[in-house]
């Protein structure tokens, strides 16, 4: 009996499985390689596959670099939301979730440059996972805002308006192109950081209720 | 008398001037074919001089871009200081200065979009241009809130940090990359306006003497 349970067939991996595998894969590729220099074929040799056999799942490397931002800008998402939903004071949260959305962007520069050419190709053939995520922060910062106008931390306004304001004056540190030129121009990472803190004590004072 | 006047040898074109005339058809040329097709040869050409001539004069075309940028921003320069030492009340003053920042980079883009490349050759060759006029900038601001700290309008603070946390909050209304993301996307132009006036209130109330 224990004979037959090991000889058994290996449980059929999922359809979800696979595609999971080769999104992992291809990311560890393109982290080590590059994006560019990375082909399906490379995918599908390190998973011992056949590059058709990928491309049932994938129309092409460019569908999964998509999968890849999707699933990365998720996380950030999730991360962001259980800020804007913290206990913290509407102001410390807003300023906390500014921050967090600085440092995960740079990480993604400073420690592994070589995802620069994948975010590139990212933000111009899968603009609309971007947008979505850009628009997901938006409304993060809006909750926060309403938030604290409720509290009377904030002065009350149209938070939806305030909230682009807001995303709009923290572009410097978070847009992939200027995160990359600061990085070329070896901006230390404490300048950067300082800066943002100044621009985010701008915000604050511009978002205070001083009735 | 009068025919022998005629006849008389034109005053020779100093340097100074060749060196303009070089610089206005380059401009020319770079705006009507762009910047990465325009030749040496087609501006020695316009000009009816040799190539050789006007290696006398610059180094190379990424010379004659340089001086262009310099003129250009040198340009631009003189109008923000015009408005950081107008008779407008600081706040408003700030405000035109950042729309007028604005306006004129988006010009650029809009109005000629060939440019692009020279913009993008000169911010990656001549950098230090760009930031002596980015450094200009700042100091312009830094002008107005003083000023507006001395009549009371904007609380007491570090007006160099206040300076440099403006700039850093319009990057996304003056920097040649997100423009040219912005009419790629083709944003009208009434929707970055009026987004930059968000940015601004936001700014102004932030910078306000609430005492």
């Amino acid at each position: 009996m224990i004979a037959s349970i090991e000889a058994a067939p290996r449980r059929p991996t999922s359809a979800e499985e696979t595609r999971r595998r080769i999104e992992d894969t291809a990311e560890q590729l393109f982290r080590s390689m590059g994006y560019q220099k990375t082909a399906v074929a490379d995918i599908a040799r390190e998973l011992g596959m056949s590059p058709a056999n990928i491309y049932r799942f994938f129309a092409s490397k460019s569908a999964i670099n998509e999968a890849i931002a999707q699933r990365m800008l998720g996380g950030l998402e999730a991360e962001i939301w259980t800020i804007a939903r913290s206990d913290l004071a509407p102001p410390e949260r807003l300023a906390s979730l500014l921050r967090t959305l600085h440092r995960r962007h740079l990480a993604l520069f400073f420690a592994e440059r070589r995802l620069h050419d994948m975010v590139t190709a990212a933000m111009a053939e899968h603009w609309g996972v971007v947008e979505r995520f850009i628009q997901a922060c938006v409304t993060a910062i809006r909750h926060v805002l309403m938030d604290g106008m409720a509290a009377g931390d904030f002065a009350r306004g149209d938070a939806e308006a305030e909230a682009k304001a807001v995303k709009q004056a923290i572009i410097a540190f978070v847009h992939p192109v200027l995160i990359a030129e600061c990085v070329g121009r070896n901006t230390p990472e404490a300048e950067l950081a300082a800066d943002l803190d100044g621009v985010i004590a701008l915000i604050l004072r511009g978002l205070k209720n001083v009735n």
